[in-house]
């Protein structure tokens, strides 16, 4: 069955939606109004019952919408119930700071391995795993049907080991080397998180409340 | 004088914009079409002449866009050239990983300090500045004009630091800490990066991508 068409915007929306209800469901909240989550989120009333109603989610008069089911139907749409599995290519420093500070399993997601080309890393442990040597990554994604690669190697290696790990048959690439990658004609997807691009975005607010007061 | 109206669309879009524009002007690139743009890009040529026609750049049949120049006019949309100011507010994993994999003074950005509230980390050297105590960093604030916190201590304590930081009179928040920060009615900015947000906007385009096969 094909889902009904979501917008990108209300895409990136869903994520922040299924915190917010993880929050509320850990607090013992069975049902929340648009009102209410609006408040939470910092979105207006009018679109969060909009963005809900692009899935078939519609609050009822009166009582607003149950928390759980509404968390079920988001991670569902996000494909939390998946089990999809992950490698960190690229056993730095940032990988170290996500692998410590993301619960993937909470997400529900599992990390099977961790690789670098660095022979002083390989056998290290990182998180749950040890570091193996990166010339093994293609044999290990194609045994182990991984889904998504984490790419934090250094700027300079970023597309090379992308291209290694499109060539094992990955699926997707969670991109954080601050470069472009280029997935070829191969159909992986890339997720890119450009801390400068975040900082920018900021900066510019900056300038425009200057030039407004 | 004020800026004409930029969507946030367009504005999230700058970034990228720049960080190609630096490489073409690094490359010794004069000028570029908006063909040529959107391969560099993965946008279509038409998105980026609306995108840049918003704030008056417009390309020349048969020449395209001086690259330098429109470097220069997005750069100073986006405050590039502010020379805005930064303290990091929690000095651990997270922290270190930033200051050591952004270049702040090539973005434009001035590292001026670095808190923490532990004992064993106060002294120690974060970059090219070293850790002080959390509780001066209102002073420290106030008396170096600091525009932004980068806020990168555990969730826990992620409210308080942000309170902390907005009585010091903090412009704006880069937020860290995979926790909601509540500015209250202070006006402060805030723009956070949840990691897993942008892994769950990956994971719904695989399921998307399993559906439509």
């Amino acid at each position: 069955m094909k889902k009904p068409y979501i917008s990108n915007n209300v895409i990136r929306r869903l994520p922040r939606y299924l915190r917010k209800l993880d929050e509320l469901s850990a607090e013992g909240v069975e049902r929340i109004s648009s009102g209410e989550l609006g408040q939470r989120t910092g979105l207006t009333p009018s679109q969060i019952r909009q963005d809900f109603s692009c899935f078939g989610a519609f609050g009822q008069q009166g009582y607003g919408y149950n928390v759980d089911s509404l968390r079920g139907e988001i991670a569902g749409i996000l494909g939390v119930d998946r089990g999809y599995t992950l490698i960190l290519m690229g056993a730095g420093r940032i990988g170290h700071t996500l692998i410590e500070n993301l619960n993937f399993s909470r997400l529900g997601f599992r990390l099977l391995g961790a690789f670098d080309v660095r022979p002083e890393l390989i056998g290290s442990s990182i998180g749950e795993v040890s570091v193996q040597d990166a010339g093994g990554a293609g044999d290990f994604i194609r045994e182990n049907r991984v889904d998504i690669a984490i790419l934090s190697t250094d700027r300079a290696h970023a597309q090379t080991a992308a291209d290694w790990l499109i060539a094992g048959g990955i699926r997707a690439i969670w991109n954080f080397t601050e470069q472009e990658i280029d997935p070829g004609d191969s159909g992986v997807l890339v997720e890119s998180i450009h801390f400068s691009d975040s900082l920018l975005t900021l900066s510019y607010h900056l300038v425009k409340g200057e030039e407004e007061s």
